[in-house]
């Protein structure tokens, strides 16, 4: 089978390649090619796969490859939510624009391939005058206080018309917060989620810009990427009637997260981390979702991680065995 | 001050132009021109009011208008569901790119007007092995089960992200089916429930393409341009926090909207409609909301419409007495 990953040169995406390749099919079939679609290239030991095929540059020039009949698609390529509130005509070519030229690339193969659309918690959010439940659930109303989750939201309910029509086979799944995120922090406004982890690890002072009551929903890496595979080999029918839903996450506050780094790595760790609060990253997380259930990911057997120790120890293993991770990733770990 | 309305020469947007013209201001400020944009030309009596401009084509052909400096907006024009289930590019350019179009242009103007956004009761639907509640409420997730549904969702999300970024003031009132609609049939698959009493009171035989025991909302003209001049008039704060609505509706079933059909116009006239399935009229409403609630359009104020037989006496009337109404309209009505 032909399996295409856009923004397959990130992060989430480079990881899900490789762990693709590692189990060499999917969903019972034989993977002869996994092209990856991004902006820049695929690291080194993607490229050394003789499976994988990369093409690099903005989706808007990838028509042709859209529609050159892929038997399942990971869309994760995105522009990311800070960069997208100061560049909202970015955020609509990325996000909305890219989807549909994907999309439509996809109907005309005319072979209905499946596709795992990543979407986001984003797509939450308290309007003015509005409080969110504690804990957002697949039954709560949608409100993204964000361009980014306003398009991941728009692209949603696209993908389920194309999959109606009989176009696509696609189901969008809702990533949580994934952390710890490698190397430099990025445009996201949820990056620090990642850096007050990464930061004091690698040994380097860090500013935290929400305080420490903020809560979240966060996911590991792994628990990300095992949640977007089994979206994908899930059957329709399983998947509870709605095409979106939420990827398990494991709900907490930054000073939880900031126990969890100190029982690991010792108080000199945590140390590094100062509070020095960000109006503008402030002002997009306080509205979002302070925690995320996810009743119908768990039901198809996905679990989330199980404690924020276990995901920076997850951190920690990744920085050792893994590729993508500097070797000075933990130049700050004591001991 | 100036205002637009697109899809001003249809029958809801001609008949709000009217209203608006007879009005004479909005929100407090006198409306100094009326400008209609439409595929067609508006009817006689508009152009004849000096206020009234008129731009006829494709709403792709009007981005310069769009940027020109409205102070107010009414955003109708739309294909409708019936064309959009046969002709998905059509639902796609006409829906969701004419008002990006629209968007784009009066976040250029860069004067934050006022937008009403004709959305729908057809964002409510029911997935495949999920079930609608009987009534729907502002509080029932959207699962559009048309294209038409899914592209006027998407536009409520992007107006409420355009609003958030304060380029436009922009409100979304979901319009319930409006009843009676003069003159032919449209492609919209509820074009029929107008059918059956606009055909019988014209002596015209019809096919109920649904069974008698299927229900739905409905919402008389003039309470729904009623309701579009409120929304557009409310303080976005008495809104309630979400800039989405739905309009007040009565709620019932074929069976009843005959029955007073033939309270007003006696059995002869009821009598010319008969029952005949059509497959894929019966498939789209089966996914169709049965009722729905308003519970913000309420507290601003609205009414649904008394009764069903008021409805009817409110066609008769206008038959009688309003622009746009053909002599033969009442051609079989008894007495």
């Amino acid at each position: 089978m032909r399996i295409l990953i856009t923004g397959g040169a990130g992060f989430v995406g480079a990881r899900l390649a490789r762990e693709l390749l590692r189990m060499g099919q999917l969903a019972g079939q034989t993977i002869r090619e996994l092209a990856i679609a991004d902006l820049a290239a695929p690291p080194a030991d993607l490229l050394a796969d003789s499976r994988i095929t990369a093409s690099t540059g903005p989706l808007s020039s990838h028509a042709g490859l859209f529609a050159s009949g892929f038997d399942g698609v990971f869309h994760l390529a995105a522009a990311v939510s800070g960069e997208c509130e100061l560049d909202f005509d970015l955020g609509l070519r990325s996000n909305l624009d890219s989807t549909r030229l994907l999309l439509e690339g996809l109907r005309q193969a005319g072979n209905t391939p499946r596709l795992v659309f990543a979407s986001s918690i984003a797509v939450y959010g308290a309007d003015v005058g509005q409080t969110l439940p504690d804990i957002v659930s697949e039954r709560t109303l949608p409100a993204p206080q964000t361009s980014y989750g306003a398009q991941k939201l728009m692209c949603e309910y696209l993908i389920a018309d194309y999959t109606r029509k009989g176009f696509i086979d696609g189901r969008s799944a809702r990533l949580m917060t994934v952390t710890v995120r490698p190397g430099r922090p990025n445009g996201a406004a949820s990056s620090f989620f990642s850096g007050i982890i990464r930061e004091p690890l690698a040994g380097i002072e860090t500013a935290c810009p929400v305080d420490r009551n903020v809560s979240h929903a966060f996911a590991s890496p792994a628990r990300t990427v095992e949640g977007l595979i089994a979206v994908y080999e899930a059957d329709r029918a399983a998947l509870g009637g709605r095409l979106a839903l939420n990827l398990p996450s494991i709900n907490g506050t930054i000073g939880e997260v900031l126990d969890a780094l100190e029982s690991v790595a010792g108080p000199k760790v945590r140390a590094r981390v100062r509070f020095e609060r960000d109006e503008r990253i402030a002002g997009i997380v306080s509205h979002w979702a302070r925690g995320a259930s996810a009743e119908r990911a768990t039901a198809l057997g996905l679990r989330a991680d199980e404690s924020f120790r276990s995901i920076i120890e997850q951190y920690i293993d990744d920085c050792r065995h893994r590729p993508g991770y500097p070797p000075e990733a933990l130049r700050g770990l004591e001991g």
